[in-house]
């Protein structure tokens, strides 16, 4: 007999097994088989994971969010609510014959990936086929359609660069010599070739 | 006895009878009394499918989708996930006494209808009042206050033109002579008055 | 024994049993416990209202809205489908080590409050630690970033003004005289040090 070691609310719909230990699961959520979810996440309401989509460690994935085939998250990253992603750069409904062919073929798929401890703000949507650096901050309603490099705060729609965050998640303000100190943690950061560095 | 030929979730609510053959409804989706939709849908987890809406074959319908009265959707159109509809260009609480009349007449509806084989990206809302012409194509998180010509592709908040695109969804490319072939089927365009008409 | 005088769906999951009397609560709704709902409210499907939320009389919350701890709405507010709040400026997975110490202290929350029959458009994302005023109106889709006035009309990325709105929600068109008169109610409008002030 198999014992689960992470909680499920009576209303979620859990059909994979790949969820790791501590992992908690809301009110309406379903994850499907396939997915895989790691250690002490929290999938909040109405959170669709689909199958082939990889959530790592200790990752909160606030309600409403959805993430599909071909999107990866990396541990301790926060997916704020109605965050949604995508895997379709020109999507069409597939059961029109112009496009049946393409969807047959399963090359349709483009792939999202976001890095270690980035956060993705409210209402947020991910275009499919870029990477979302490590640290990175993306605001509440922003429409990421490049790459985000580690530690970068973007904004907007189309989301544009408009500073550097510290791992914490807080501005990081360089001086004249190239250096800023995290005001959350005192964590002092360098910029090398642009970008934010963290000094030991 | 009446037989069922479509499939719902056994955590999806259908309340209409209206509902063509061949067509999905997952789960939490809710797909009220009065609501039409056709053959060989697929309506996503989420979704929210209210009485007066008409929503044709073969139509991808995402998770989350909310789609009202007053909304009209044709065959072969993709809806994408967490893609929002409206029906009132003035919103206000009906139960706020400055309004009580108006929501009272019911002529505070204000309709809108996606054409033929359309694609409307992840999170874009629709504000109401407008028609999104035959395979065109929003981008995701895109907010639409206009209408939509065929084939066109538009982005941004508000949404604006950016090119045209082809029954497949893939980019046009127009020469010097007007022309264009469609990268995925090979069918080829030729610009009329300004707009894409596909030859024979 | 405890008659409740509000309807509940259902499907609807109600922890609360602070909610006046005639308010509706529709399927795969959850409210959770803390929160508190005024009378004669509708609370649209997949709404989700957490603990330490404060919703006042005759609120509209369409489907998919989310309201959280740190956020409070007035008396006849309407929130469009699929609004967005939120109640932290820098949120990071409070799982992550790097933050963990702000998580427990509480102190990350960051309050929002939307004034008297204010209108919030669908889709539309509200950054923490703003007001918005009185019989404002955020437009669908738009990004609420700071303060929004009374009777203001608001759109965009980031949400800019565009005019002013009524109490009964329509365009007021102020003539050289500081005058308007809303198309709907009659209702006549003056300017004062810029701002419309209702005239008896």
């Amino acid at each position: 007999m198999k014992t689960r070691n992470f909680f499920a609310h009576p209303q979620a719909l859990v059909e994979s097994e790949r969820i790791g230990a501590g992992t908690r699961i809301w009110a309406f959520a379903h994850v499907l088989r396939g997915a895989r979810i790691g250690r002490d996440c929290n999938i909040g309401d109405h959170a669709f994971i689909e199958g082939g989509a990889v959530v790592g460690h200790r990752v909160t994935v606030k309600n409403g969010v959805m993430i599909w085939d071909g999107v990866s998250i990396a541990d301790g990253v926060f997916l704020g609510p109605n965050v949604v992603f995508t895997n379709d750069r020109t999507p069409r409904s597939p059961r029109l014959p112009q496009v049946a062919e393409r969807y047959r073929s399963g090359k349709w798929i483009s792939r999202t990936r976001v890095e270690r401890g980035a956060s993705i703000g409210a209402g947020a949507v991910v275009v499919s086929g870029v990477t979302i650096g490590r640290f990175a901050m993306i605001g509440a309603g922003a429409v990421v359609t490049k790459d985000v490099p580690p530690h970068a705060l973007v904004v907007g729609v189309p989301a544009v660069p408009r500073g550097w965050v510290s791992e914490a998640g807080q501005k990081l303000e360089f001086d004249a010599a190239g250096l800023a100190r995290c005001p959350s943690s005192g964590q002092r950061y360098r910029l090398r070739g642009g970008k934010p560095v963290k000094l030991q």
